[in-house]
């Protein structure tokens, strides 16, 4: 079953989530990269950093989550109509491996865009040496649209 | 149905999740504060910052939920043998309202600790300026214990 | 953190319960029964039949979750208004023992409601020979409020 | 990202499989069946009957994850040892669309199998007149290999 395409309700959609990441403190302060914004898909890359780890020295899961988060939201947010937001319902993730080096990267998919609802997944991996990818943690996630702010 | 209590196996619980709370590198960037360590429960307290937050102002999703991570996962630490350690298998959080000022509380509780796995719940709450608890969130976890390292 | 209490908006939300209960097929050939309707609380009994087993002869996980899913739905269900109904949007399950015997219980409890998504947790227990309830599963659950059909 | 692919433990791992399949009484009752079982992966076919329904008629929520929980157990029972099983430790189902018709396929798919736990993705789907597939609902799950009996 490959991934749905789908047309974005805002021309805008790119420069919006641009925006909106810039504007995160918690991606700011992470370090975290906007690598791929298309409408329904969002990839943002983490590097590793001292300040976030957990004490055996691997990035705390927490923070690959919230990565697996923001990517998800954002993927989620290509496909609002102008002006509308996107809040978090719920999501679970299920983590495979810890991370263990650089180079983590996070990848959200838009399944079903709803009205209401929006359903996406999303999956972090790290490249190993040789240039494979190792899966990390899997996350599957509701959003909700909300209105534009007056 | 009352939360279970618990028998630590290892009578020097307390220092060990003490310990490892200090040496999270997250945990200390985002300036969280143990309140309460009791065998299979944690309590941790988060403050609002500039560095955490959203496109909105308010504390991260990712960032709520990596505090309730890490309470939990210290709840289930709680009842480790000694030298064991814990990894999370899978969780899932569910938002209920969005944490608009300083005073996140976040609770983890375990619910069943078994020789593999251990259940752990979590709220995340805030103060309301009246002094009560306005429920933030919502999480349930699965913990794998790992033999201690040689 | 005690349970919430709630007002129902359907005076007549016991009888629309029971009436929508009765309307399950699902539930009827299971044999469930409901054993509590409050607002915002709904308990099944189930009972153990050979044609709801896996293969050792367990109640079956799915059906575990089945009898779970609708204590959840109808708790959610107690708090709609008048021709309102609900739909699941997602939920999880976490098993902790299998269900060995007959008398298996399971709870749904509406943590919060709120205009379009409702939050429920549920649990199901099954009764020991000594009479006391041991924890089989924990639920959590997202439902969505759906307008009376004209 | 491609599905892995595994080699199977127990070269009678298909035989293995259907003889559990054939063992569950509730998966008879529901009517289901296998329509494909290779390593890692297994699709049951679910048809809509009187006694499965929820209140409007639809296939029931809980049934529908039973039918994508046994597609997913089994799944992760292709890749196990000779004579271990595999439990359910949990599942997350988010629903996108109800069940309308006749033709309800689960897929289980293992993403990681590990020594202790194995993580399987499913997804439902039902068949258009068109003969294209429309995506019901989701899934993720955690399993855990159980040593053979004596």
């Amino acid at each position: 079953m490959t991934p749905p395409t789908f047309e974005p309700r805002d021309p805008a959609f790119e420069t919006r989530v641009r925006d909106g990441f810039a504007r995160q403190g918690a991606m700011r302060s992470f370090g975290a990269r906007l690598v791929l914004v298309e409408p329904g898909r969002v990839h943002i890359q983490q590097g590793w950093s001292e300040g976030l780890t957990q004490q055996d020295g691997f990035l705390h899961g927490g923070v690959v989550s919230a990565v697996m988060d923001t990517a998800r939201g954002f993927a989620a947010l290509t496909l609002m109509a102008p002006g509308a937001g996107v809040l978090t319902v719920e999501f679970k993730v299920n983590f495979v491996a810890p991370a263990r080096t650089a180079g983590l990267r996070a990848r959200g998919q838009v399944l079903k865009s709803g009205r209401t609802l929006t359903l996406v997944e999303g999956q972090a991996h790290e490249e190993a040496e040789d240039g494979s990818w190792r899966l990390l943690a899997t996350m599957s996630a509701t959003m909700m649209a909300v209105a534009p702010r007056a």
